[in-house]
This record gives structure tokens, sequence and C-alpha cells, in this order.
């Protein structure tokens, strides 16, 4: 299984064409209560929006094979499983001999025996419905304790929303296909997807969350900082090309007078002054709110005709991709962010970091 | 102890103003070669260089507690301690008490109960000195298996380098004090570099990391990915604010049909014919080189009045951080990204991923 | 989850009164063979015996729900199920306030909030399921490699089985109810239960664990070493109050002149002329077979009326105890300790030791 | 390293011929007080008796690397190193060719490649001088909960001490060269143990151990329990070939009504009348003493001639050995058994077991 957490454990199992995709959460506390209402909220935003999205859609449901019990974890470890709808598998055999371009096609097809192609197998991002179910537990006893995690577009292709936002406008954004913040971002960022589309082409976008309540000297040091466990996280979801906290790349431009975030009281609490750190410094919250932006790269999945190799002939060959994809996955991936990053602050939560 | 890897196992102790600095490393193979000399080698080029570094310079001498005999690894785990030098520890007693801005200060101080600030406790980069030793050995272990590592400055402030790199450049850029793959770039960034120390100020820069001789299929899946561990790993380095790979953020602009890194045949062997990926989709490499980027904030410590707040008397203050510090951390953070590069990759090979 | 193993990871999840026990089994090698059939002959050993076992009998069928496709373990973690038949939880609820001598019912209600009790919980021998199912997995890997484990019983009660014995011996015993040897002992040891079955009582009894095929040298060191890893797992398995290997508690009162087992050449293979050590020195096996016995308590659940206290009261308190329950467990605990042993040298043998 | 404990974690290095043996120690709480004068009496213990014990005394000073300051534990790990005195390896020669029975030499020759035999190379016994004093700052954090261990000699040789035994009596014991709880029995033990070593020849030995204060529940479940960790730390320790809990194999020969444990309140207190089960029921302590006993083979090296194979002519051959050995390593076994005991229930009281 691939794993998350030291104390907070998730463990992430399935296929894309077994029967189901599921995963294990261990370390939820006896009694913790877990609403599977609000879960089936965070299911919902997974799914891909009509028009902008793939035309293929599953049921999602999450089904609880142990560790809950009359609404409350039961102390022992959690198992859910989501079963998966029926695939066309066929359409994936030429990729067995033509990898796709962008795709794990090539080294997986390399690296692992007799690897499984059929419906990605094990990299399928089918398998991201059952981060976004532990994700939606982990949210839930962050909740609990005022710590609330938001997501939205910062850009979708070359559409930029270059406004300071909070955390309300990410919630906004839950109501907006393309998870942009405003209805004007939105129809342009719609525009912008549909006619990649059009073209049999996709586009990439920049997924930024936030993360508000967050107590001064959460988190870690070194390997167990903040900012380390969340990047390895956001990474691990496939497709995503960059991480950054705060500033990040822009803020090697600025000097150290500039980039400081000054201390300040204000009724009683230390704030900063500005927050050019993303809230984390140190490896630790300094209080203000978490913010870091995830790079999506442009579905690799594309009609148009690629140059690949035939790895029976070992000679050059061309590739044409069938089927429904996902012409920007930005808007999908935002819950997979919020998700692994709500089992990343349970995690450190439970440590005690 | 702070730990990266699960086979090749690196784990991290000391403090800046305790005897030592050092690290455990287990599953070293036993029999594995270690030149010593090839390790102080990476040691001195963590080494401050005069003009643009700090005043301040250790010896940095690698002692073996055990693991290493007659030249090679004896299967056991490998201890290394070095000596920390003579630190002067009152110029740190200030900070208790009016925390300076950007550093782990205040988030330490209030969750560490009796945090030890002098020297930056746990937390100062003094202790990157024990990864450089580390991530020697890890690189020894690589380039057995044809595996080279190699990094230089793709910006200071705002000088960039725009050509496009390769291993060679990385190689070179260990003879020029900025870490700059040329002489004109070496003495531009320094410029940049002495201008802000005159405004008793810092900068910050890119650390570009590359990696030949990676094979297909190299690296793991979801959250085993060669890239989420690697973003672990160098966003554990203090001060670093973002990781990209490949094209990175910019690559959220392009087009599946431009992005996308076409397969071709060349000599025998399977090529992509742009590297937009960095070298590594789905998790694994694709043969092309391992190419991604690591951000650092300008330092922190900087010599103008800053605005902090004051723990004791909960008022606004001011600081005047007074000392030696790098006006600007990149170049020598470039060898700390290769030996935390190395440890992952070494790990991940030991794992046969 | 309650976990076993570094390379094999076996971990156990599930209660007794929920819908299901089951296990996960992570590293078992893509491509496997995994026999079924060979599955369901071990899970079969694990029922009760009809006279001397419990009248409850379940079904027992496993199901895989990922991991093994076309009989063959297709690399990633395997997950199996084995539902719950319908227990009569109402039979559970007096030990809340009176808790069963003997039984985990103290200190599990004084140490876990919210302990439920039905079945027993997460204590529950219903569990041992699961690990015969995943055991009977490590097994046929084992076997694979010439490695064959096999187990009797060697006492129950006051009926002693002074012989040598061998695996062949070990294998006849899965013939008999009582997991006896001969049908001589078989008799006797079932006499002995029947006798203690009639009085409302129960009897302990002490398997016998046999491993042929082990390699001189498979094992570790200190904390990995055979012998302390299968202790660890064999303690594990409920009602176990002793574990010791060859001679155990009586080489103490050997000499050492007496009990080192001398080696001799034998058709071009080192034998030891004797195997007072059971198989193993300095942690690793000597060749020779490797022989230990786990000591099996009396059932604590008896028909008899007990002394206990009432925990709402606060007062002296009898209980008695209705239902089903096998009057002696060593004969049924005999595959679960074979389930175990298997599972630890499974993983010991992927981990290369 | 060889670890042990999940939040404490212990781990050792070193080996017998090397500069030091020494261990890590994670997760001691920051401010727990450490007493050196009490670690020193701990390591006291462990040295060998004159007349009764080897001839070779090491000075056994620990030396803090790390983590300890003004007396308390910083929060970080703490490394203890214990030097090496000086080692006549030159005797250790002729066992690369012909291995001693019942030592680790022949699989430690024939599993690990280039094995430096040393000494006894990493399996020397020499390492548990770092158990102990990792064992010694662990007893003392359990001390400060109240809770208390002790062992003392129960058996060497056919000397046999039949009485109850308290944890006074295993405190008095530290007072006799054999561990025994009387003046008589030391005695007749040193007695047992002069006349083995007259004949060039060894004898084993029981090690009892008893801890105080342990609370109701304390301990885990299944692989986590207080009997299955014991027991793989204690079956870790070199020569111990058997571990059992209360009255061990002999209460498979009671039947239920006898072993269990009746409670009774006593002073408003749950009490067990009796204690077969030596404190632990399900995993978890009852309330009463825990009492386990470890059985210790005779020192297989004697000085009398014994057989063994030659690995280079791959023929019989005869073997003597020369040098200092102890005739019985029960009593200083007992202050080891102690030390992981110490290491097992502070770790199971860290993580909240």
């Amino acid at each position: 299984m691939y794993t998350l957490g030291k104390k907070l454990r998730f463990s992430l199992f399935g296929k894309s064409h077994g029967p189901c995709v599921g995963c294990v959460l261990e370390g939820v506390p006896q009694g913790t209560p877990i609403d599977m209402e609000s879960l089936a909220h965070d299911m919902a935003l997974r799914k891909p929006s009509k028009g902008i999205g793939t035309d293929r859609v599953e049921a999602d449901k999450v089904d609880v094979i142990c560790g809950i019990e009359d609404g409350k974890a039961d102390g022992n470890a959690i198992i859910l499983e989501i079963a998966n709808g029926n695939v066309d598998d066929s359409k994936y055999l030429p990729f067995e001999e033509t990898p796709r371009p962008g795709h794990a096609d090539l080294p997986a097809l390399l690296a692992l025996p007799k690897f499984d192609i059929r419906g990605g197998g094990q990299f399928s991002g089918r398998l991201t419905a059952a981060i976004v179910a532990a994700g939606g537990i982990a949210r839930q006893m962050l909740a609990a304790k005022g710590i609330v995690i938001g997501s939205f577009c910062r850009s979708i292709g070359n559409v930029e929303d270059c406004d300071e936002r909070g955390i309300e406008d990410a919630k906004r954004s839950e109501g907006f296909p393309t998870r942009a913040c405003t209805p004007e971002l939105d129809a342009m960022m719609s525009d912008c997807i549909m006619a990649a589309r059009k073209d049999m082409d996709s586009v990439g976008g920049v997924v930024e969350c936030i993360v508000t309540g967050l107590p001064i000297g959460f988190g870690g040091i070194w390997f167990d900082s903040l900012d380390a466990e969340l990047a390895h996280a956001v990474f691990g979801i496939p497709a995503c090309k960059g991480v950054e906290f705060g500033k990040g790349f822009d803020i090697t431009r600025m000097r150290g007078s500039e980039s400081n975030d000054a201390y300040r009281m204000k009724d009683g609490r230390i704030v900063t002054k500005t927050n050019n750190m993303g809230g984390v410094v140190g490896g630790m919250s300094d209080g203000a709110d978490l913010v870091f932006r995830a790079a999506f790269k442009p579905t690799p999945s594309i009609g148009a005709k690629q140059e690949t190799v035939d790895l029976k002939t070992c000679e050059d060959a061309e590739l044409e991709i069938k089927g429904r994809h996902d012409p920007c996955i930005a808007p999908r991936a935002a819950s997979v962010v919020e998700a692994v990053t709500a089992l990343v602050l349970a995690d450190q939560m439970e440590r005690g970091l």
C-alpha cells in the first residue's frame, strides 16, 4: 500500500479495473464523530463537472468496512472502499506497445514486471477517490480544533486570478465548476478549458490552498516540518509539477528586509504584518494563514496524434488516444490537494507537533 | 532524530552549541567503498566562500564513530560526528524575548518547552554539515551505478541564468563561489550579493539540480514517487520555499500537445524529444535528465532594524541582529540540495524502486 | 491495526461482532502463486472439532478484496476479509459489570474508553481466522523454497507426548481432532478434554512447532533474531503463557559440554549431532530443525461459578458464564502458531535475513 | 542498528573490537531528569563478579554524546557511547575455520559476507553494556510513575530457589554475586558455578523478573501486547532459550477453575487472589505484579575439547577454546533482562498503551 503519516496513518489500495479502490486510516481517536454527509460533499467536489469535465461519472459511494460505529470512530483502523464502475479496458491495450507521452506508461511497463495497464492500474487517478474519502475524515478532526482548509484555482492555462484570496474565497469557489473565486473568472477559465477541448487538447492549472486556525508553533523540524510533509503529500498527487509556499519562487528576488514578515501585537495576539512566508517559518506555523500553491500539468491524454515508440518493434511510432478525459485536471485536483493537506495536518496534530 | 529514507535510513542529531552534530546512516551495503577524500570535497563545497559568505568558518572534519573499516562499509550502521567550533552563544539571548522575523524563533519558543535558542538549537543550519557528510556516502553509492548529481545557482536575487544547462555546467559551477555556471554570471551574482551585504541586507536564490544516469522506471508510485520523496527532502532544508520539476509552474500555461515529451528511438535507446517533465512522469524516471529547482528565501538574519514583539511584555518591539551571517544562502544550499538528493535516490535504489 | 513484519507486513483488523474480520498482507512479490484450496485447508484446521470443540462453527470463507488476480499476487497489498456469522451479543453484557477472571475484560474495560465487550471486541479469538488466512499465503511462499512448517500438541492437561517428534508426526497430527501424533495419544488427550468439559471446566496444553528446510544462517541478530521475532508473534496469540526453543527451560540444568550441539559433516553437509538449541544459535538457524513449544493456558471461560468484582458497585461479586466455549484451546491454537510462524519466517526470508 | 520500541526507540550500534559500543535512545521527553549515578549503579550490576565471573573487566563508563544537558533530557535523541578496552583479537581467529558449537559462529560465517569474527563482532555480549545504559534511563522514567523493576536468579544449574519472591527479594539480590535472594542460596549457586569452572565447563540459569506498580490496563493488544513485546526483547538477549509468564508452562496442567485469578476488592482496590497469570491477561496488566522468567543456556564457550567441523577442508575437526569466559551468564544477564524490560515498558508507557 502507499502510505502517508506516522500516527494518523493513511494507506491506499486498489486498482482502476479491480472491484474497488479503498484505504485504511489508522489512528483516528476513539469517539471521533464522523459525518458521512460531509464526506459525501467532499466526494462530490472531486467529481467531474458537466461540460468542462470528462463524461464518465462514477457513483463514488463510500462503504465503511470497519472502524466506524454509530457515527463515531471505534478506535480501530477505519477501512473504506469505493466500488469501481464498469470500465472499458480494451481502450488501454494499445498503450502496452505504444506508451502515452506524459503518462506513467513507459516507466511502468519497463520497471514493473507484468504491469497491468488497464485503466492505468495502480497509477490511476481513480485512486484519488479514496484519498478524498480519508481526507474528509481528517478534515473533520481538524475542524473540531478550529482548523479549516480551503482551495481554489489560482490559474487555468493563461487565465490567472491576480487578487489576494482568503478562506472565504476558497469556500466560495466550491460553487463554480472551475473552482474559480468569482463568476467572471469561472467564465474565463471555463472558456480556456473548452477551447482546449475543442482542439482535442488540454491545459494545466495552479491550485492554491489556504489553511486557517493553525496555532503558532504547529509543525515540526527538518524532515518533519510542515512544508516538507505537505510537499511530499502534494507531489504524491499525479500531475503535480511544482509546490511553493507564500511568495514561493518570487521570494528569491526580494531582499530580506522586504521578505521577512514583521511581528506586531494586535488585540493581544501576535500577528504578522505581511504573509510572504505563507504562514510557515522553520517548518512551523507562525500563526498567519498557511498558503501554498501546486502546479498541475496539462492532462497528458489528448486526442491529437502524438509521437511515441513501439516497445515491441523498437521503432518510432504514432499514437492516437481515444476515450473520455478531463481537458483540465486542476479543478478536480483541488479537492485532492485539500484531502492530502487534511491528512498531513491531522497526522501532525495527533503527533503533537 | 530527524530521519529520511526507508532502507537507506538517514538520521540527524546534535545542536549548534553542543559538542558535535552528526548522523546515523543505516543500510549501506557491506563492502561499499567509501572515499573519505571525496567526502571532504563535498564538505568543502558547503563552506562559506570568502567575501560573499559569513566570516565564520568551521573545520568540518568528519569523524567516523563506527560502520566504516578499511575504507569500506562494514554492514552495520555508520555514525559520523562533526565537532562544533566555539560559538558565541551570548548573541542569541535577546532572541528569546524578541524573536527574529523570518526565523524559527517565534514558533520554536512558543511550541517547544524550554527551547534552547543558542545557535539556533536543533534548527541550526549547522546541522546541514552532517547531511552533506551522509549525502557524500550516498553519492558514492549512486556513482557506482552511473548516477551522477550536480547543481548550480539558476538565479541569485534578480540575476538569472537563462540558458539551458547540463551536468557539465553544474560540475563547472563548483569552481565559482556563487555556484554560477560561467565567470560572467559569477561576477554578476557576486555583485548582487555584495550589494545586499553593503546594505546590511540579504538576497535569495534558486538552486537547480540535475541528475544523469537514472534508468527508465527508477522511482515509485504515489507517496513513494521520485518527485514526492525528493520534494520532501528538499523542503526539509531550512529556507526552501518552493520546488518544481522540469518546466514546473510554467508548464501550467502550456497545452498538453506541447508539454508532453514525445518519445523517439535514438541509437537503439528510447529518448524524449524535449524535457518539459524534468525527467519524471508518474513518479518515475522517463530516462531524461532529472531536473528540478529549489527556491531559497533571502537569509532572514539581516543587520537592519526590524519590527518584532517582546514575548515578555507582549508589546511591539524592535530588533537589531548582530553577528556574522551569509547575505545569500543559495550557493551553500546547493551542496545540501545535492546531498539530500543523493540520500533519497540511494534509498530508492536500495529499495529497488 | 495490529501489525507483524517489516517487509512482508501483516496487519489485522475487525471485531468479533462487526461485519467481518480481515487482514492486509503487504510485500508478497508479484507473481507469487496463491492456491486458495490450500488456504481453505489451513482454515479448516482452525475450526473446532466435533465433541472436544465449541458447538459454534463459522463458515470461514476467505474473500479476496484486492491483490490476487488469476491465482497470483499482483504485487499490490492483499486484503482478505472473513465474514462474521450471527453472534448472540446479549451474553456478553454482564461482563461489562463483572469482568471474567483470566480474560482481557478487566484491563480492557479500565483502559479503553467505551470498550465494546460484545464478542470480546478486538480481543476476540475470532480474529485468528484472519491470521490463519494470511499465514496460509506465507506458508506457500516458504514451501516454494523448501521450508515446511508443522505442529502438534505436545501435551493436553497432564497427558504428555514424551517421544521425539519430527515434521511427519506433525503433519500426521492434522488427522486427529486433538492434534496428537498417534491415535492412542489422541484418545487420551480427548478423554482429558471431555473430562474437563463434563466438569464445566477447561484444560491447557502445549503446542510444539517444527520447521524444516531453513538454511544455515537464516535469521537475524539481536532484536531481529529468529527466536525473538517468533516469540513476539507467538505471544501475540491470546492465551499463550510461555515459549521455549529446543530444550528450553530444561537446558538451564545442563552443562555447556552437554548442551552445545556438536557439528559433524554428513554426506557433504554440516549437521548437528543433537538439537538442544532447537535449531537456532545467535538468532540464526544452525541448519537443524527449528523446534519450539508454546504453552496455552486453560480456556478462561468456564461454566463454574467464579469470584469477581462488580465494577459499578465496587463490591465483590460472583459470575457464571453461559454459552459455548472450547474446553481446550490448544488443538485449535496449533494452526495459529503455524500461521504466525509462517508470517515471521516469510518476512525474514523477504528481508534477506 | 538493532532497534526496539516505537515511541521510545532504542537502537544499538558498535562491535566488540571497534572503538566503542553505543546506542541511540529517541523519544525521552524533554526535561526528564537523568541521574548518571543511578546509571553507573546499573552498569556495575552487569559487571562480572570476582570468582564466579570472567577475569576480564571493562571500565564501562558511559559517555553522553548528545541529548542530555544539565542532568535532563533536552528532547532530542540521546546518544551514549561506551569505549571498548583492549581485546586480544588473535584468540578469535581459529573460529573462522572451526566454528564454536552453541555460538553464532557457524551461521554468521555462512550468512554474512566477510563476517569479522573478532570479539564476536556485532553478536558480542559486549553490546549489552549499551542496552543496560539505555535501560537505566528507561528505568528512571518508569520510577517517576511508581513502576519498579527487579530481578534475581530463580535457579543456577540444578540449584533452584523454590520460594515465592517479591520485589524486595529481587532488590536484595543485587547484594549477592549470583543474584540469589538469600546468602544460603548465593553460596549454593556460587558452588554450582565454581564446580563447573573447575571442570572447564559451564552451567545455565533462570532469571526471574518482577515489576510492581503497573496500573490495570497497562499494555496492548495482539502484537502490541505486554507479554509479546517483552518476550521479543528478552529473546533478543543472547543465550535466552525460554520465556514464561506467571505459572508459565506449568499452567497447562491446571484447570481453568484453578488457573483463573479471581478478583476481589481490597481497601477499595481491585486485586487478584492469586497470580497464576503473572500479572498479564489479554496482553495487558491486571494490576498484580508482572512476573516472568527467562531461561539462559550454559555459556557455550567452554575449555573442554569439542567436536566441530573445518569450514575450509569440510571435514570433522576438534576445537579447544582458550581465554576468559563467564562459567555462568545468568547473574549478569539479570541486569540485561531488567534493562530490556525497562525499555519495553517505558515505550509502552509513552505510547499510552
